[in-house]
């Protein structure tokens, strides 16, 4: 079965953008990219919510540039998909479910939270990663929404990484 | 000039009580129980605002039984200050930051989140420590509240202690 992974960088306060979308809070370094490229491995497709995208679109960043990728926005209101990627407008959590089912390679949710939280409460979700940068936001873009339930976790890693970030990984009690 | 911490015990989406202000989810273990002991170590005054006493209060605690602590209530709206503790109408910032400036041991902010964010956004807060445990609760009692602007924060501790959960503890750059 292929894994589903959701999380990212996030302040202490668990939001994962500042009010206007600020990023600059962001502190990279080694230890981080290193995090990061064990998290890609072996990931072929991406999920991101409408939302997601078009600040990455934004940003001027955007998933067109990872071509051996598959990647897949869910939205209901998106006029069509933009190119390179997949517009998906049925339920995520039974599309999540499909696509685990399929051959291939793990899968990496873009945090949103929308999309994150709502294959969290599907039951889709196999890891959360964040890691906890030294401050409090205090408001702007949540990794986490509000669930109709409880999400049981289990602790895989926590270690302090450079600049006062902490990597936390925790697998999902599905 | 007297320490003035905040924090406890929180879920990874960092609420302190869950829906219906559960806490059956709460582990506790011979480690926090050492880091609780330490982070009280010194501390001689409580700090907590109306909803999170009476939530006490309900649950048959309540600030009596710590004689040896000085207790402040702080609320526009209660009546009068229940036996053994001082009801606080001010300002909460200005009045704690005249309480540090006076003679005595470390402060402790119980949470509730309100007062505890007040606190921090209004720069008297000096240390946040988490017991980060392993699960989403979805919803219930946020620790953090919404914040006027980011409060910066250097990472002092962090690891893992029994039952999958997460020590944080963050001093404040005020």
């Amino acid at each position: 079965m292929r894994k589903v992974t959701y999380g990212g960088a996030a302040s202490l306060d668990l939001y994962i953008a500042g009010p206007d979308e600020a990023l600059d809070w962001l502190r990279w370094s080694d230890e981080a990219a290193a995090i990061t490229g064990a998290s890609w491995k072996g990931v072929d497709t991406i999920l991101m919510g409408r939302k997601t995208y078009e600040f990455a679109a934004r940003s001027g960043g955007g998933p067109e540039g990872a071509s051996s990728i598959k990647t897949y926005i869910f939205s209901r209101t998106m006029a069509g998909a933009p190119e390179g990627v997949e517009l998906v407008r049925e339920d995520a959590v039974g599309f999540v479910r499909a696509l685990k089912a399929e051959e291939g390679g793990d899968i990496v949710v873009l945090g949103g939270g929308e999309l994150g939280s709502a294959l969290i409460e599907g039951g889709v979700v196999d890891e959360v990663g964040v890691n906890v940068h030294p401050l409090l936001l205090g408001g702007g873009v949540p990794l986490f929404r509000p669930l109709a339930a409880r999400a049981e976790l289990e602790l895989v890693e926590a270690r302090p990484i450079a600049k006062g970030c902490v990597f936390l990984l925790y697998r999902v009690r599905n």
